[in-house]
């Protein structure tokens, strides 16, 4: 099987080159793990969108329902939404039931670009080694997309990158992978030990500690709590 | 002093952000390490060209002058190009005080997107220990701008930005960089003893030496044997 890493949004490869894939975007800091986390405590889907405008205009389109609007941009809340993008806020009162539309800087761009692909999941350390299962069993050649931060490679989605490919190479699949793969497996087997110093150690992490956010970088570190991976299903994200 | 790095020519930022910066573009298999060696070998300088046509045109402008048209698709030497992208073609007897016109699949399409910079330098492993010199010497916040390979990372230009990274700092020079110069960085101390066998894991470098291309290889990865720094001036890459 083989595994290609992108390193940021700009990278994904084109539509042709995605079809025949598995797709797996990864937004570390913070939108994939924010994702996986809103699903896991019970929201019915997340429709990522690229502009807050596009959230307003749903909203107004179908008046008689309930949504959440969540999201950011610069890493903060954004005007008259419900919610931003922490983890920590998805919690089961919050958003049990209820349609989450979702936009973020990276991430949801990260999406769209990678929506061609045969099939696409969203990849967070906290699902990578339930990803890496999925992966396997969906046995079509691979293509890790990582968002990466203002279209500059981040450490953070490349470690989760490594994760997942050391996860499937520890169920015992032969893989073939490319550069940035290569090096993406070397940086998570360097520091799986610990891997919240390395999300310290990011820009992106450094920024959200200056904003005060240490427990979303704690909870965005944690490897392996959840089996929920989510699939993308006529532009939405569903268990 | 602050030294960022970007993974692939699409990753190289805009005009805003680089003109207050010395940019390096990197392409050590084999646009920058052959420009290196043409210029090293006598070239009176060398004109980088998005396509082959843009060749042909200038020649036929110029009738009168002497031109050497150098470069590649694929890897393989252009129809009607008098060289291909191998640094050993570019002997003195071939290119001594003549005009190179030159395009290659990636490295050229790099120098374009840099060429906003305040100052543009050409790097390869030849002359990565010269460029940090030069680098420290122009004083300014540095963007090493690897072209990568299909639009994707690519090992050995991350090696050589590693290299000029890990001179820079050898000089003593107190850096801030970024997720990827980090990265960058470790690669480079990892390897630094055997820059060959990295350069031959490289996707890039097993495509080469599939075309039998082994010699080059091995040219591309000798560390420092020149002083020898291109710089764009006008267009042009001179000494």
């Amino acid at each position: 099987m083989r595994v290609d890493v992108h390193a940021t949004v700009l990278n994904i490869p084109e539509s042709a080159q995605l079809q025949s894939r598995t797709a797996v975007v990864i937004d570390v800091l913070r939108a994939t793990t924010t994702i996986t986390a809103a699903l896991a405590a019970g929201a019915s889907c997340v429709v990522p969108l690229l502009t807050p405008e596009d959230a307003f205009a749903m909203v107004r389109a179908q008046p008689g329902r309930r949504f959440i609007l969540g999201g950011e941009r610069n890493s903060v809340r954004i005007d008259s939404f419900h919610l931003g993008n922490s983890p920590l806020e998805y919690t089961r009162e919050r958003v049990e039931g209820l349609l989450l539309l979702f936009t973020t800087t990276n991430g949801t761009r990260a999406l769209r670009r990678a929506a061609p692909a045969a099939e696409l999941y969203v990849a967070c350390l906290n699902n990578a080694p339930a990803v890496a299962r999925r992966l396997l069993a969906a046995g079509r050649d691979v293509a890790l997309c990582c968002a990466g931060t203002k279209e500059q490679f981040s450490l953070e989605d490349t470690l989760c990158a490594g994760a997942v490919l050391a996860h499937m190479e520890g169920q015992g699949e032969a893989l073939t992978t490319c550069d940035l793969g290569r090096v993406a497996l070397a940086l998570y087997r360097e520091h799986q030990g610990n891997l919240l110093e390395l999300l310290t150690l990011s820009e992106h992490g450094q920024s959200l500690l200056r904003l005060g956010l240490a427990e979303d970088l704690a909870y965005c570190a944690k490897l392996g709590q959840t089996e929920l991976v989510a699939r993308l299903e006529e532009g939405a994200l569903v268990v």
